[in-house]
């Protein structure tokens, strides 16, 4: 239904982003939406939402918009929330306790399952529901797990991930400041606090906002 | 020197990235650099770093690569590295504390200069040498700040955003999962940590790795 390799990876990064905002317009009863209150609602300007709508075919009709029951069936199958993802958490400091408390479960169907730590006085603890282990039980405890969040200190960022390589795990998303290095069939996505500041303050200096005119 | 409007938004979010990796390489004495090994090193394709280095003019040379300290100059000056900026930070949860921990001006000009919250158990204390001031001093303390972390509970988050903005702040790093709404002038750069995870899943089951083997 979906040739994947014709999507830009900056379109498919925007997925669950849609697939998010289109819930909530049908869980309040709204059976339509135009380009411009998507892009209103999420911060992304239309012409970018008509052509990441684009490739996955013409959803949109001028004067009429997108039907969000049909779009948001699309996207559910395409981003396949029907089936459960179990996730590992390793480093259960302010980062990760942050990570632990937040409902993953309100839109979508990521779960953080089980957390990891080498602090003797949270291990056995639980946290948003979520059992603290001993950092020694990850390759027990990860047999049916392959994502993993990690929020451990920068200098043990390579260590653990070659215990969570070597463990099976196929996905990280790293919060730590270390570029890590896993094997090629691993997949890390890489969010670094400062870099993002950073850009932040860069895309303030050097691109002035523009008014979106455009419409659907 | 540069010709902002040529730069794709795509290859601007790298800089602080490309920055920061030569700083690195630079005090390590290396004086020069590949685009194989800036891939490696960062995780990004090599024909995505020729690309980005392209749009600010030919830096590299087939056989010898890219000159470091004249690239770091080049970046340090496009990053406006020689400025410093002041942040605030706006909630001081474990997501908030985990950003007054984190050592922001290791590699950058950017740092937490005051941070806001509610609770009076904390208002007077400092973390990581920021102090944390009640957030009915906002339009006070941030008359020389234009930049704001933003780490409330999600239903606080447009109501504080506004009293930001009136205050005079023009750039968020929000990182509630809340879509904020803003004057066209204030630029919001959004990090929802739900959304990184499903999105990393997403790319997990339906972007396989591939090698990258091209050189420079």
């Amino acid at each position: 239904m979906l040739n994947q390799s014709k999507i830009p990876q900056a379109t498919a990064k925007r997925l669950p982003l849609y697939y998010r905002f289109l819930n909530n317009l049908y869980l309040q009863g709204k059976s339509r939406v135009s380009s411009k209150e998507l892009s209103e609602a999420i911060k992304v300007d239309s012409a970018t939402i008509r052509r990441d709508f684009s490739y996955f075919g013409a959803l949109g009709k001028k004067g009429y918009g997108y039907n969000v029951e049909y779009l948001l069936g699309f996207f559910r199958k395409t981003l396949d929330q029907d089936e459960n993802t179990p996730v590992a958490l390793v480093g259960v400091g302010n980062l990760g306790t942050a990570f632990l408390n937040y409902n993953f479960t309100k839109n979508n169907n990521t779960k953080i399952e089980v957390a990891f730590d080498v602090d003797e006085a949270k291990i056995g603890k639980k946290i948003g529901d979520v059992e603290i282990c001993h950092i020694d039980e990850i390759e027990e405890k990860v047999a049916n797990i392959s994502v993993v969040i990690l929020t451990v200190p920068v200098s043990e960022a390579q260590t653990i991930t070659d215990r969570l390589v070597a463990a099976g795990i196929t996905g990280i998303l790293n919060f730590t400041p270390a570029r890590i290095t896993v094997p090629e069939k691993v997949r890390v996505h890489h969010i670094d606090l400062a870099v993002e500041l950073q850009s932040l303050v860069y895309f303030m200096k050097h691109y002035p906002l523009e008014v979106n005119q455009d419409e659907e």
